[in-house]
Order: C-alpha cells, then sequence, then structure tokens
C-alpha cells in the first residue's frame, strides 16, 4: 500500500561494519567463552537452527498482532515443539541440547508453567505410582495443568491462603472451596484457557481440623468439550504489563470434588478412615523451590538485559547526534562518555551475573547430591544466597534493560525497538517466584544468625561476616581489592544492623517491632552480601578461565568496571561504613570513565559475542546489519491502524468538520 | 458469562474505612491547599463532573480494549470535546475553567498535539495575516494539524534535520523533499492518521544556499476525501509504550509544492524574487519552547505520580500480608516499615515538585511579560531552571510510578490495577520535550558560565554558586539547614566540575573533549542545581502557606521527609563533597523512619486530597471504596479472551491430544 522507500547505501550498516573492522579481539572465541566452551556453541547454534528454520513456528512480529492472536499463536507453537518438534528429533528434557532451549524457543510461547511447575511438582509432591499415572500424560500434553497456589487475596504469605480441601470420609472424596472473593486462584499462567487440571495448592482439613497445605490435582475442563466443570468458574485475568501470550488465569472452585487419591501424597497421607500420616519433613519441599529460583535468572533476567545491550550499543554504534568537535563531522552517540556510562556498565552485569550465577548453579547441584543422601545442613545457606541473588540479579537486569530503553531515545519506546517487550518481560521477575523485598528479609534472617555465632561453626563461604576487617592493599581499583571492598562492607553493614537488633530487644521492644523498624538497614545488609558474592564469584571466573590474551583483558576490564559502578552509584554506603574514604571515590569515578573509553571500541564485538539471531529479538534497532532506519519503516507499514490509506472509523467523526474546513479553504481561494 | 461470585461484606472496604476515621486532619482542607483555594477545588470539580456526567465521554475500559478501539475512541471523544463540549458551555482556552481541562479530559485523547503545539505555533512563527488565516479553522478543528519536527534518523540535534524546502521562483512554490530513508518525519502525534495538514520544520533553500530551519504549513490529505496528497507517503508508525490511542505517524514528502505563503513568516520572509529577509531574532523562538516545558511536569508527571500513590497507598491499606507481631492478627502491607519507605517519599515527590513547579511558572510568567517589552535578560536562567527540573521531575515522578507499581506486588502488573498504563505515560515524559540528558547538559553549560562571574553578575538565584559556604547550625534535620546542605551541596559541585574543567582545557585539551570527559559530573551538578531549588521553592510554601496546624505539619513533615529520602538515597554525593558527615547520615536515616511512622496513619488522607475521581484512575486497587478484589474479578471477566468459555482458536492446537487423555484415562477407570 505504502511507496517504497529506501536509500540506495544505508550509512548506518556501513557504520556498523566499521565498528566490527575496529574490535580488537576474537569475537567467536568470546562466544565459546560465554557458551562454555566450542562445543556447547556449535549444539546451540543447532538448536536455534532447528527452531527458526521450522516454517510452523513462522509468525508475524509481535508488535503487529493483538493480544488474543498472540494468545492463540503462541499456543499453537507450543503445542508444536513439544508434540512434534521435540521427540521428532530426539531432544529429552535433560539432554545436553535441553540446556540451549531457552535461546531457541520462539519469543512468545505458552505451556511454560505446565512444562516448568505442573510437571516438577508431580515429581515432587507425588508418589511412585502417582507419577507414574499423572506424568506421562502431562509430558504428552493428553493433560495441561496449572500451578494454582496464588490467590487474588495473597501471594507471599503461604499460611494465609484461604482455599479449603475438606476430606468427606463418605465419599472417600476432597471437597474444594474456595470460601470468599480472595480466595480465587489468581494469576496461575496457562489456567485460564488451556489448562484442563490444576495443581491446587489448599489448607486441608478432616473432621473441622487443619492440617496446612498440601496440592492436590484438580481436574477443571472436561476433556473432550474442554467446558468447564460443574462448580468450577475459570478464565483468563486480562491484560498484564508483560507474558500477554499467556493465559493467566482466575480459578474459582465451590464444592468440587475429587477423589481422594488426586492428594499428592509424597510426604502426607490421609487414609480412608481419616486418619492423616506425616511420612516426610516438609523442609523438602523448599529443596525444589530453591531449584526454580537458581534457574530463573539466567534466562529471564541475564539473557534479557544481553538482548537489550545488544540493541542498545548496536543502535548508538550508527545513531549520529550533534558534533563532539564543532569542526568535525556528527558522530555516533555511542562516543558520548554519557552514553558510554550508561551502556557499558549494563554489559558488565551481564558477564558479572552470568558468571556468578553458574556458580550458584553448581552450588545447587553438589546441595542436591547431599539432598539425595539425606543431607541438608547446606540448605539455609543455598536458600540464603539464591533468594538474594534472585532479588539482586532481577533488580539489577531490569534496571540495566531500563537504561539500555532510555538510553536509545524515542525509538526506545517503540515496540519496534523490542525494548519495551524486554522491559515487560523482564520486570515481572523482581515478583514472582518470590517478591524481591520479601526474599532480601530471608536472607537478611540468616545473615543475622550468623553474625551472632563463632566463625568456625559457619559454611566458608559465610565466615567472613564474623572475621576481621581486610586492609587493602595497593590501588583500591585492583580486583583482589575490590573483593576485599565488598566483603568488608558487608561484615560492618550485618555487624552494625545485628547490633541495632540486639541492642533494641535488649531495651525490651517486641522482636517483631525491632524487626519491622530495623527492615530498611536488613535489606541493605542482604544486598551488601550478595553483591560481595557476586564480585568474588566473577573475579574467580576471570582469573581462572583459560582464554587468549585480549579476552582476559576484557573479562578483567568488565569486573573492574562491574565493581567500581556499583560502588561509584551507592558510593554513600562504603563511605558510611569507613570502608572507603572520599580519595577513593574519586579514584574509583575516574578509573570508571578510562574503563568506559577502552572499552568502547570493542562494545559492538561484545554484544556480537552474545550471539543472538535476528529473530530472536524482533528488534529494528538491534539487527545485525544496523540498518535501523528502513527496518522502522518497514514495520511500520504492518501496524493493523495503517489496513487502509484512510481510517474509515475515526475519519467519520473528523468529516463534518475537514468538509466545513474544505469550503472555507476553497472561498478565500476563490476571492483571491 | 461467568457466575456471580461477592461477599457478604468486603473486609476491605472496612479496613479503608477504619484508616479514614484514623487519619488525623481535615482532608478536604488539605484538597484546597493542593489546589490553591476553595473556589478553586469548587471550579476544578464542576468541571470534572460536566466530562464525566456526558454520556458520549462513557466507553469501555481500557484495559479491555485493542489499540484500534482505543485510537478511534479517543478521537471521537476528542472531536466531541473540542467541537461540542467545549464550546457549548462557554469553556474557553485561557479562561480559569480551562486550568482544569487536564483533570477533567478522558484518560485516553487524540488531537492533543493539534491543541498544544500545532495551535500556539501558528500563533508564534505565523504574521497577523497568517493567524487570522489559519488560527480559526485550526481551532474548529475544519484542519487538523501535526506539529512535523522529528525525523526517523534525528530527535534533539535540530541542526542535523533533513527534510529540505526549497523555493521555486517560477511558481513561487517551495518544494518539499525527504532526500533519505531517515528524513522522513516520524513521531509527531496525531499526524499518522487523523492530521490532514502539517506543520513541517524544514531547511530552507533559496538557489542552492542554506538557510536553516523554517516553519512550513504543508496540506498532506484531502480534505474532501481525506487521502494522502500525491507526493505524501504518510501512516501510522505502529505500536508504542504508552499513549497507544494516538497515531504517532511518519511522513514522507517527495516533491510536494505548497505555496510561498506557506512558510509561516512572522520572523522571516522569502520574497518572491527570492530575497531572504529576517525580521526577528530566533532567541525569541526559545522563549515559546520554554512554555510547553514549565508546564508539562504537572499534568504528565506529579499528577500522574500523584495517582500511582493514591492506587498504592489505598491498596497497601487493604492488602493483608503476614503477621508482624506472631499472635497478632494479619496485618495491612502498608504497617510494614518498608512499604512505606517505598511509598511515603513518593507523596512527598509529588508535593515537592508541585510547589515547586508552581515557582517555575510564576518565574516564567515574570519573564513573558518582560518578554513582552522586549526585554530577554533572564531567559539563560528560566531556560537552565525549566530544562534542569523538567528533567529531574520527569526523572522523580517515573521512578516514584514504578516505585508504587511495584509495592503492589503481583496485582501491580495487572492492566486493571491502572498502574502499568500510568508507567507507560510517564517515562515518555523523560524523552519528550527535550531528552533528559540533554537537558542535564544544557543547564550545565548556563552554571559553569556563572560560576566564572562575579555574585554581583548573577542572578540574585543563582548568586549562591560563588559565594562562601554557609554553616548548619543545630540539627542537619530542620528545613533550614536543608537548604542549606543542598545550596552549599550544589555550589561545590559546580565550582569542582568547572575547576576540572578548567584544569582540563588549560592542558591544552581540546574543549569538546574537556567537555565529554566531564559529562558524568555536569550532569551530577545539574541534578544538584535543581535539587536546591526545589527543596528551597517546597520550604518556602511550607513556610508561607495559610491553613491550620494540622495541615502545616503535615506539609512540614513531607518536605522534611523529602529532603532527607534524598539525601539518605544520594549519601555518596554529600559525603564527598564534606557537606555531610557519617554522623549526620545516620541521623537522617533514622529520622526518615520517624517521619514515616508519624505520616502513616494520615496516609490515606494525604491521597484521599488529591480528590480524583475513580472514573479518572480507571484502577481496581485505586478506587475509593477499596473493594479491591471484587474490581478484579469484575474486570477479568470483560477480557477479550472470555468471550467464550472455550477458545476455539486455541482449543483447535490441543484438542487432539486432550481427547488422546481422555482415552487414556477412562481406559484407567474402567480397569479400576
Amino acid at each position: 500500500m505504502f511507496s517504497t522507500v529506501k536509500d540506495d547505501m544505508s550509512i548506518e550498516s556501513t557504520l556498523i561494519s566499521k565498528e566490527r573492522k575496529n574490535a580488537k579481539f576474537p569475537v567467536e572465541e568470546l562466544t565459546n567463552v560465554w557458551d562454555g566452551g566450542k562445543e556447547e556453541t556449535e549444539l546451540r547454534r543447532k538448536i536455534v537452527k532447528l527452531f527458526e528454520d521450522d516454517p510452523v513456528l513462522k509468525s508475524p512480529p509481535i508488535c503487529t498482532m493483538t493480544r488474543e492472536e498472540r494468545f492463540t499463536k503462541a499456543t499453537r507453537k507450543s503445542a508444536y515443539i513439544y508434540r512434534n518438534l521435540i521427540p521428532n528429533n530426539g531432544l529429552h528434557p535433560g539432554s545436553r541440547e535441553f540446556e540451549h532451549f531457552s535461546r531457541a524457543m520462539p519469543i512468545e510461547n505458552n505451556l511454560l508453567v505446565h512444562m516448568i511447575a505442573f510437571i516438577p511438582c508431580i515429581k515432587s509432591f507425588g508418589s511412585q505410582e502417582q507419577v507414574a499415572k499423572w506424568l506421562p500424560l502431562a509430558l504428552n500434553l493428553n493433560i495441561i495443568g496449572a500451578y494454582a497456589q496464588t490467590e487474588l487475596g495473597h501471594g507471599s504469605f503461604l499460611r494465609g491462603i484461604e482455599t479449603e480441601a475438606t476430606f468427606d470420609k463418605k465419599t472417600q472424596e476432597f471437597v474444594i472451596n474456595c470460601p470468599k472473593v480472595s480466595s480465587m486462584k489468581w494469576w496461575p499462567g496457562d489456567m485460564g484457557l488451556n489448562a484442563n487440571h490444576a495443581l491446587v495448592m489448599a489448607n486441608l482439613i478432616i473432621d473441622g481440623k487443619e492440617y496446612g497445605m498440601h496440592a492436590f490435582i484438580v481436574q477443571i475442563r472436561d476433556l473432550s468439550t474442554h467446558m468447564p466443570l460443574p462448580g468450577v468458574t475459570v478464565g483468563d485475568i486480562g491484560s498484564k504489563m508483560g507474558f500477554e501470550a499467556i493465559d493467566n488465569g482466575f480459578l474459582y472452585m465451590k464444592n468440587v470434588r475429587i477423589p481422594r487419591e488426586n492428594l499428592l501424597n509424597k510426604n502426607s497421607e490421609v487414609k480412608p478412615d481419616g486418619t492423616y500420616v506425616k511420612k516426610a519433613s516438609d523442609r523438602l519441599m523448599y529443596g525444589s523451590m530453591v531449584n526454580l529460583r537458581v534457574n530463573l535468572p539466567k534466562s529471564q533476567a541475564i539473557d534479557v538485559l544481553a538482548k537489550a545491550c545488544t540493541i542498545a550499543i548496536r543502535y548508538s554504534a550508527v545513531r549520529r547526534q550533534g558534533l563532539l568537535n564543532p569542526g568535525g563531522a556528527e558522530v555516533a552517540v555511542l562516543d558520548y562518555t554519557l552514553q558510554q556510562h550508561k551502556l557499558i556498565p549494563q554489559l558488565a552485569t551481564v558477564y558479572a551475573t552470568k558468571f556468578a550465577g553458574e556458580g550458584i548453579i553448581k552450588k545447587h547441584q553438589a546441595f542436591l547430591q547431599n539432598m539425595a543422601k539425606g543431607n541438608i545442613s547446606d540448605l539455609a545457606e543455598i536458600h540464603a544466597l539464591s533468594a538474594s541473588f534472585k532479588a539482586s540479579v532481577s533488580e539489577q537486569c531490569t534496571e540495566g534493560v531500563e537504561v539500555c530503553r532510555r538510553a536509545c531515545g524515542g525509538h526506545g519506546y517503540s515496540q519496534a525497538s523490542g525494548l519495551p517487550f524486554l522491559l515487560c518481560k523482564i520486570t515481572p521477575s523482581c515478583t514472582y517466584e518470590g517478591e524481591n523485598t520479601v526474599l532480601y528479609l530471608q536472607t537478611a534472617r540468616y545473615l543475622v544468625k550468623c553474625a551472632s555465632k563463632q566463625a568456625a561453626d559457619l559454611p566458608e563461604s559465610i565466615a567472613f561476616l564474623v572475621q576481621p576487617i581486610q586492609d587493602m592493599k595497593g590501588s583500591i581499583t585492583s580486583l583482589d581489592n575490590l573483593i576485599i571492598c565488598f566483603k568488608n562492607s558487608a561484615a560492618l553493614c550485618v555487624q552494625g544492623v545485628s547490633k541495632k537488633v540486639n541492642e533494641m530487644s535488649n531495651k525490651g521492644l517486641a522482636m517483631h517491632e525491632v524487626w519491622n523498624k530495623s527492615s530498611v538497614q536488613l535489606v541493605k545488609s542482604a544486598k551488601m552480601y550478595v553483591m560481595q558474592y557476586i564480585i568474588g564469584a566473577f573475579v574467580s571466573f576471570v582469573t581462572e578461565v583459560k582464554c587468549s590474551e585480549p579476552i582476559k583483558e576484557i573479562l578483567q576490564d568488565l569486573c573492574c568496571l562491574y565493581g567500581l559502578h556499583y560502588i561509584n552509584t551507592h558510593s554513600g554506603e562504603f563511605l558510611k561504613l569507613g570502608v572507603l574514604s572520599a580519595h577513593h571515590c574519586t579514584l574509583a569515578e575516574e578509573t570508571e570513565i578510562q574503563l568506559l573509553e577502552k572499552l568502547r571500541p570493542n562494545a559492538v564485538g561484545i554484544v556480537d559475542a552474545f550471539d543472538f539471531t535476528d529473530s530472536s529479538m524482533e528488534s529494528c534497532l538491534g539487527a545485525y546489519d544496523g540498518n535501523v532506519y528502513e527496518r522502522l519503516f518497514d514495520m511500520a507499514k504492518l501496524s493493523p491502524l495503517n489496513k487502509e490509506k484512510v481510517h474509515q472509523e475515526s475519519y467519520r467523526h473528523l468529516r463534518p468538520f475537514l468538509l466545513e474546513g474544505r469550503d472555507i479553504l476553497e472561498g478565500v481561494k476563490s476571492k483571491n
């Protein structure tokens, strides 16, 4: 419908090619480091290609579809992937290929909660017979299940959950009820329209006595007609900021009856006569909740920030604005120190959190091996670390995506940039799987407990909290000193708040009041604790990684930048604790600017090394060829509002006034 | 379609009523203070009621509509308002009633750029005859105009704009051309579908010579058919983060011819023989640009944050989560110090920026009176102040809205909360009407210039930059000391960066490099400068306002909280400058917590005093009655995805697998 508008040569593509020529390191090698080896890179590319080449998985750009189209498309694709693509190519959950799925999946896909929550929960909570019955059905999408825990009125505070499962001895059934509007299940993904079963967390009641939260499998829709079953009110909760393709749902249950066997009874059981039998500790449940939290940051936050960096840095290399040198040519915005100061620290965050996260995954794997042997002594530590890490990473990466988005000026608001989509994808990670503030407080509770112990009684990675403060030797900007600086700060912070808590409670203030009044500082101490972990883990990685010298140098620079940027944006914390002096801070600021300047020529290369395909980003600003303006125009043409040259519906309302205008203007003309 | 789910009594409504009983001040009086007097409150309510009662302006909730429906509805409403509602009620631009329009307008409305940019620009750039011709047409919507300045490839850097207007002596016409894809006009509101004219900013060329940017009126669509005219490619740019109802457009012009009279020629003219005549200074143009920037923060940022506070605080008063006291009842989240620490400082920001903004409007009015007399000596100061104020307020309020949104947990992601809409409305204010980073640098340039002068040569409000640092007497937390603290910090910050700039340039570094290398600190100094203005203005207001004692105390507490919260979140800046000690900081932190506790019982009352109607917020969480859960459920029922009990399109893709599941499960059953 629109005339073709095209330049003979795109200046922008020429500019980005120059950037690539100027990069001072082998990009492919950095990709291998990122992936964890050359073989992993190849495997990832194979899987990504398999998905991207599949014609069934093609669809129009997300930013041109309505929510309803996005939902339908995502459901169709996911059904195809899980039932055809994956089994037909012999890719099984747990296989090495599976590790790369998050990079290969279409940008929007459904049934994810079915895969990552419903199925694992059956495994965690179900007896062997229950797993044998339900698991194959679920894996084959013969049943589609939601994980129905959160209610309209309660999320983080599990004990507040109101849905009830009352045992009816006569019929050997549980009767599920939501006693109030606020007890309705609310938010679970896949639940509104696609699921026909739900794993319902409900308060078990036998003979009028409450036994707390248990997991029940409840069928909610008919398997032939897909109609909601009697007593079930289920539907989509409506539009959200993020995850628009998913049918997050509501589920109100009134006297819905399920057989006794549908209580998942690995840990506890209800006998036919109503006897309640506890078989295993609930603490084991935490082990599986930690699992999700440990694996979440990479695909849901770190990769998202890496994409945002790719978009913003490529765009900043081709977007020109103003003259740095009055006599010279217009320069790329990436040549401005302020733009570097916005974007390059985000790159550092991607690397820091990625490698620190891998450290946690390793710790968690060791924990799981111990747990299999019945040893859960590390549970408290891994919980405290993974909780604060999830909170810190989701916060840092969300903030980073927003910095990248705003650094793209006006075009960063356009859905065609892909950046609003990334922001809406990442920001919910601050709230789901544990609200960040709640998680920080849980970590702080552990830290305050540790602060009252002897070093010998603490895990090695925590002992520094109660050991003497270390001195920094030499420049503040060395990696070793950064570690010391953050460790000292974390220790002083935790000790400070612990002392305050003790003083207040010694004065006779009730513990819950002490805790509430100290909570701002408690959160700060949890943040500083996890920061010292991230810095330490990143430094270890950088020190140990085997790679060529130019790559090593880039990683060291990013590591140093990460620490210094945090110090410079939170200098008050370090100064108040007396860990750093004003002079240190000045040096940290100056060094940061120098590092930005040094990393600048490699910036495009570093984001190239993330190796995101164009179709995995759907971004007109971030495509590999840098041809941003033609892409924006091509995308705009697809706007549903452009279907006709005149939008008839809106024109209808304006037409009478415009015709008046025509008459007046023609009158003026004829008079002339 | 859905069963009715309703409680006999909403606990939430009872809770919010209790909050209101506990408020310790007369809410209506605070509303009057906010509005600027009892009469203004009444007038505002009258206008709001006029709009809200009008049946033509009713429509379904925004979160249940597609973008296309939103666009059509907004256009219909705006046409009705400007052509019927306003003239029929004798409400004229410039009238006292008009001041309250931003509170009365439907949440989404179109033709705004036509009203606030196209029309004012005709007045600013047009000769008397031109104004006489175009203004009545525009006011009556006989023509609808876009303000076409920004291009695909250029925004902030005006000299980079590429569209050309070449004078053709033979035909006495200008020939408008976009030489490249990147020269296409891009972003202007109303331009894509509704406008039939555009005020095009283009580079004037006469006989091959360039004369820089000028404003031309270009007709782009036919007045009878609304079809794009020959040579014009125009349409909607697609979906955005925010302002989805508006048809921000693209406009590509190829050999579009307009009569010579269509150059707006108040300041400069092209004679029939091609002679170029300059009639007035371009500096006058800045005066009118400042106008928009001075008036923007209130309706586009401060009121938006006030709404977000209303929603988050009302919700936090009825949302219950966990036990503060292990033996006690579940408490409202607003009882947690951490929740107060998130939300109540945002309330303080609303008040601080509102009253500081009114100070700038007054300064600007005085400036306009002087300008009318030919005196523009205050232009530099008002520009520097309004630029950094717009940047700082848009940043603070955007951050505040996001804090409010996240403080609402999961429901803050739901569009039904109204919060994602507010975030998408406010965040663009960081970029439009001057990108914030660019604005801060403009302010900094002025400040550095001032720092090299004598106090006597500077405007009174700037002289402190070069005067001796003042001592604080007594407690850091007094309002007087807060002013001193921020003034000292601003002065030291500006002096510090000025010294650095001088040193570097004395060493022979080129000025543009000096500027680039200092830019991080330059931005910091502009931020601190505008903060001292805001604090000073808020303290003045609080000191001078006539009101009852309880209101005075609330305003004083909010003022103190605003200053202390900023100090506590930016303590590094104050410590590095030596303005505050670590001891001061500890005191500031403790005092902040005390103020939160003190303000807590009045929080719901304070947001009630903003007096937003339920329909002006479209928020299930923020409605006056506190009945959040029933409202969320009622809204969810309206989700377009719930039209049928089974979503046929998605079910189609899943059905084969589900039928397999039915057969397997029935097989299991029959075996049992």
